[in-house]
């Protein structure tokens, strides 16, 4: 490398630069799409540079990470698919100060083998995507075939599974999750857990639609907290038993985040994540009128109270969490077609909440929510958001770094760090391709100024908007994850 | 009632007796096969009876009440059947001090109904027991007919049922449990229930046998603790979502004796049974030579050391437990024709755990192994063998109490409290039809001396043995739980 | 005993038995003070007896034992003394259904010997009493002599000690706890613990009283929970070091209740007072208009709302709490003379709640209030309030039972087991010698209708109200505790 | 500023990078002793530098931050002092790779004021240091002048003080232990906490004297685990009723561990800190033959052990652990003049556990031994023992980082990361002035290959030894904990 020192790509003047461990005050300069230069404050002013961006008084964070994001994905259970794809989620994902989704390759139930989904997911990412991108494999049928492939995946970069302890396309048995566990511990590859009894969740459906109470909020009455503990303490044993790391995704239960917190102090490798509607959201938002309700429906579903949020924000203080995710799953409420979120058929004119497909949008606000809280510290923001989702699925320290001459020129700028004027989110600001925002009218006051992918400008607030380009966004290799760098001895039945 | 007050059947003089509150010294007056008066001690000395007997010196106990024998039952898992049936089962239990047992009548996978299996047991047991007897129904199809037929059950005076969350033939969905728990909770009966997550030892079944490991101490690595544990925390669930009282059978491992007690604190209605093996036995049992370990082969396994046998120990002590059963399942270790336990076959001429039938004999030692560790208070000991047992499943006050006019004339006479002379368990000394006793060697300083049934001796350790009669015991009708007797109100899905 | 079965001096007929471990409907009989016979339902009804107490549908119970009872104690802190001497306490103690009181016995912290305080109860006491009656000693100053004189208050039939954590003029530190433990440990003797960090609360003082913050709630604020739970901790923790059984008196807070059920969950000797204050009375009541807050100002304090007190109730019913006492400490609240509970001086025209003496007065209304609650099991109630108090402080089986032979002839005899008209209670009606109740106004439905000492009719709610004498009540001699009966070895330091 | 960006003090290329957050392999370019420069590896190669360190294939560090060491400290206890001063002390500590200590200006009992303590300290570290320091200020009288005083201490750039639960010299009553928590509250002071419960720890010296257990082992049995517990449940406590933050200082025990984890569970700002003697030596380095076991004789005392060393390691790793000091506290085993450690007196010729001074040497060890065992993630490790007690004791960003412009050129560079040939420690190799080590023999394979304080080499093991000059160490301002940025607002004890 000859390149003298003073030229650049970019160079970010006088922010206070956020990582997951440090602040401070100092200069970034950028070339070739890479942190090229740490310096110290208005040392690289005069620096030759393409472009110069004046951070004076903003925070500058590595560029969010967001690793539970639903898009374009093939309708799996007859409720509808994500009204999302690869081009409007990733919009939507920088212009919320997101630089990296990680999206899901379902496999079909009828499929012996894994690998069809991960090539349905890259074609449908190819020249599509404002921002990188990776997948996580969603295995719903773990066939000798599919647990074979695992080190494929590996080998093309790919090493995160998802299943699910729900949804009868998709739920596994105890022993067939032990499967995936034990062959994902000897293959390198981090499990990610949906974790709510579905036997106890059918039953308690059942038990609503035999007494018609089929409004939305009834959605949240059919999977109490007890049902998501209940999956995580058993996700926990079985993780323990094959000695393999999980992460719970979508925590939304205080008591299920004592669960896992309890096998954290014992030393067991749970990982955690909660997202922001269980920050931000409660079962109010269930009880409106109509049927308004079903568009904040999600699994786990928002949770009873004021006490539960607490209990969250909690999680994401003392450490039991280790991310911070949207899981953003985008259905349209209104569509003339289909009529998703809404569920209303001629069978049930007032809807029927069990046909509604689960989950809502969030990938453009759940940094600006989160920021605008402020109720952690700058640092643990990054590390939810940014740091601990690119070292847990194998992107550090490519993303959710600033390191010089490794990391991507992944940031995230905002304004002045005293924050915006508050003002109210607004489902027509933002670029996702859904009819509405569960968090229509929460007010914040701070929202990324400037999104930069490898150093290039993608969403400028104040001159442009969206101002990157489709297709610019790359697939991300990912190696295996960062807090489970070694490889793990062979599994051994008899330590039992 | 005009009897003259100095007129009994048999009186018990100068004894200290023990109930589940008290110690005292009194004398008993017996008549008409009740307790018909308790009397300073010596104040019955001159009163007339058919029968005097002096229990100077020795405890005088309510008779044991065993809740988990199992005898005579059909060959379910193709492993073989109890070996006993209800006249040697019984002609055992009154040798070591039980006066009532309740056995199993287990519903049959292919049948709809619960009835033909109580039909069965009833004949089974008709005209051939020593002491007194009921059956708890094993539910291992829950269909909507067998459910409605708990009223049934009710009218015949069963009050309770036992499911599994283990073992092919009889493994319930957590869905099917609901579906038992909520008819139990508005029939009035207690629910049992076999706490081991039967998929993760299935799973772990074959990872040993794909590596040859076959010995019967595979089956204690089969069945690790945390299975035990997570299916504990789950049926715990299960019974909250219902709110059910419900009755873990056969806790072995202290983690989920720490899981009730748990749920106790927070003032659910969970019950808890351990027995003798979890007390007395270790893994060491398992690892004698040959095949000899499959003779102490049951499930829950016994634990690794004594570490866990003082975990079971301080929950007998702390109130964790509520009953102490004998599980008594007994099955020949050598039988020409099927070699039941030893599991040697054409295939395996070494044995393989798998095909182990799961269980111990145990109903006559139950009693005088706990007495004679001595760690128990007295009253203790008898709310845990005897009275507890009977209010937790309906007997109560016929049985485990000493009310006059009330309860049942059943009493275990002991030794004097000091204790006998040590001297060894040996098979040989037994009465049940098994060719081994688990608990061949150990040593005991307390048998008891007399059993009496109904106001009359059935055992005379000293002078004839067992000296009742086959047929003298009566099918007893059991009411709801003592702990549970007023009936819930509705359950409200809505609550949740 | 040469007396004929069929003459008793009062016989006791149809009523509903509870004792600490049974239900059961069987007459009793009852012969020169002691229980002599229980048999069964009619079957004394033709017995000759001086006296036939037809008790018909209303629940029998052993007597109240009340082991928590302020008596004609000297001043101690400059704040008042207790109002009630031993004749109008006992008084009021047998019209509550009270048999028993255990009163204290304070040594003067100028005193280096505890023998004169013992004395100057028994003094008190002698013909005074309406009920049987024993003394804790409690020890302010744990000299080598004072420590000495354990053995010989066993002689005298005393086998419990009480000390302080709080108040100047009897708080202790840790080593003289130690040593207090040490020897009790050594000699048989239980103590009594008051748990609150007396220098905690000292400093609380004098911030409120710096901020003028003089109120009766501001004694709550005081003394917040978590300076119960501290001490509690170092309570148990003393004890845990000498191996010594302790008792906590007056458990207020439910997260001290989870601190004991927590050291009893491990095994530990640890056993737990509660009194009716913290079961029905919160922080509103210190709010009340004027001084009269500081009519239910004790130590510790009513805690804040209906949660604290769900979380006794929880401690009753889960088993964490041994015994309900009533801590009766009586003072006048308008006093011309002293003014004592209302604390007005010249120097504090509104009042202090420094000033106000600690305590309420409870004897009378203790029984009453719970059982009308309903919210116990009979046998749980009968066993909180005079059974276990009974065991744990030596009384046992004389009284806490109904032993032939054996115990006294002490019972409380019911209303019909399904109440009375509710009534409100009000002071008017009760027999101590205090200005109000801080239960004035609280609803029950419940209140004995006869009390017997000794198998004389004591108290007649119906005729005549208390029919008893003044000197009748006895000293009763106290044995070791029957939960610790055997003697502990020596006590090792080297074990740690 | 118009340097070049060419131009440099020092450079370290092509080691591996470890920040606390981070591991990257970058260049770093130093200038005027603070970081100037991070950029891509490599290419900083051919920059300009007065001197450049090849790292190729070494961790590099922040230099270490040792937030526990006494030094020159006065004779408190008769029992001897400290035998390092400044130049000693830091001269062990940099060639150990500790590039800035705190350590202690101890009050004396006898002074109303802390300005004196202070004072002396600066004096004594004036030009002696090869280091970089601070002090912390021991409260051993809260006068209500030395509370008024903390405002000065901040204006002198100090932001902590220690205060003590045991020692007659130094213990504070809970009272006066909420004197200086609420002013270090309010003055932005973290309070640092010795939790053993001193009056519980002189009984049970008393205990061991009165049988002649006098030999250093029994140091250990005078203050066992649950001593530690109790009043680190009680420091808690306190810091809780104020709201004030608190360190617990060397944890030794995990049962205090698992109080501290329970309190950071709930959100308190309880923080912790371990040293290496808890995580290397146990109670049988105190059962040597003869008195040498009193050259591991600190206080609290190593634990019983492997187990307990397990759960110091386990608190590490699950987060409990804030930091990671060596509490060096050098005392002379043999001294010709005093006897120091050895507490060989006429009196007590076979020496006296009691007057052993307590504590042992370390500021050398630390990094080493807890590098070498490798159990630690290589960030974590980091965050211990630099970045952490940078941010918990105000040293952050200026030391514990590598923030460009910020940061001081404080660098520990190891040797490669795979470690040297193992070798044992010995004390001729360390620098300190003891006669001996407590890790004499333990084995290491991490050394500290280069140490730079602000940018200039003062240890390089392999040319040289300590080639920095005393009197180079300067003293550090420190701000408020970076933990608890913003001020607190003002207490309210009417929240109680």
């Amino acid at each position: 490398m000859d390149h003298s020192l003073g030229s650049f790509d970019c160079v970010v003047l006088n922010g206070t630069v956020v990582t997951a461990a440090d602040i401070g005050q100092y200069d970034i300069g950028i070339r070739d799409g890479k942190i090229a230069m740490l310096a110290p404050r208005s040392s690289l002013a005069n620096a030759t540079a393409d472009r110069v961006i004046d951070a004076q008084g903003a925070f500058v964070t590595p560029g969010g990470v967001d690793a539970h994001v639903h898009l374009a994905e093939p309708e799996l259970f007859g409720k509808g698919r994500p009204a999302d794809d690869y081009t409007s989620g990733t919009k939507s994902a920088v212009a919320g100060g997101t630089t990296t989704i990680v999206a899901f390759a379902p496999q079909e139930k009828k499929d012996a083998s894994i690998i069809p989904a991960v090539e349905d997911a890259a074609r449908k990412a190819l020249n599509a995507a404002y921002c990188d991108y990776s997948f996580h494999v969603i295995v719903s049928n773990p066939t000798r075939q599919a647990l074979d492939e695992f080190p494929l995946l590996r080998e093309r970069g790919i090493s995160s599974v998802k299943i699910y302890m729900t949804y009868e396309a998709l739920q596994l048995r105890d022993n067939q999750i032990l499967d995936v566990l034990l062959q994902a511990r000897s293959t390198g590859v981090t499990t990610m857990i949906h974790a709510e009894n579905g036997d106890m969740l059918n039953w308690m459906t059942e038990q609503l639609e035999s007494k018609l109470l089929l409004a939305p909020k009834y959605h949240a009455t059919s999977r109490p907290q007890l049902l998501e503990s209940e999956a995580t303490n058993r996700a926990i044993t079985l993780g323990q038993l094959v000695g393999a790391p999980i992460l719970i995704v979508h925590v939304s239960s205080p008591t299920a985040a004592e669960t896992i917190r309890k096998a954290q102090t014992n030393g067991l490798p749970v990982y955690a994540e909660t997202c922001p509607q269980y920050l931000f959201l409660t079962r109010k938002e269930l009880e409106k009128p109509g049927f308004e309700g079903a568009k904040c429906l999600c699994a786990p579903p928002p949770r009873d109270g004021e006490e539960d949020l607490e209990g969250i924000w909690r999680g994401l203080q003392n450490g039991t969490f280790t991310i911070l995710s949207s899981d953003h799953c985008p259905f349209i409420y209104d569509d003339a077609e289909t009529g998703k979120k809404s569920a209303i058929t001629a069978e049930a004119p007032l809807g029927r909440f069990r046909y509604v497909p689960n989950g809502c949008p969030g990938v453009e606000t759940r940094l600006s929510l989160v920021m605008s809280a402020n109720r952690l510290a700058p640092s643990r923001f990054v590390e939810l958001t940014s740091t601990n989702p690119a070292k847990l699925y194998g992107l550090y320290p490519q993303k959710g770094a600033l390191l010089p001459g490794v990391s991507d020129a992944d940031l995230t700028i905002w304004y002045p760090s005293s924050g915006l004027a508050p003002f109210a989110i607004t489902n027509d600001a933002l670029h996702h391709n859904v009819d509405y925002t569960p968090f229509e009218g929460h007010r914040v006051n701070q929202w990324p100024r400037y999104t930069l992918v490898r150093g290039k400008v993608v969403w400028d607030r104040d001159n442009g908007g969206v101002v990157g380009e489709k297709g610019y966004g790359r697939f991300t290799r990912r190696d295996r994850s960062f807090f489970c760098q070694e490889e793990l001895p062979p599994w051994d039945v008899e330590q039992w």
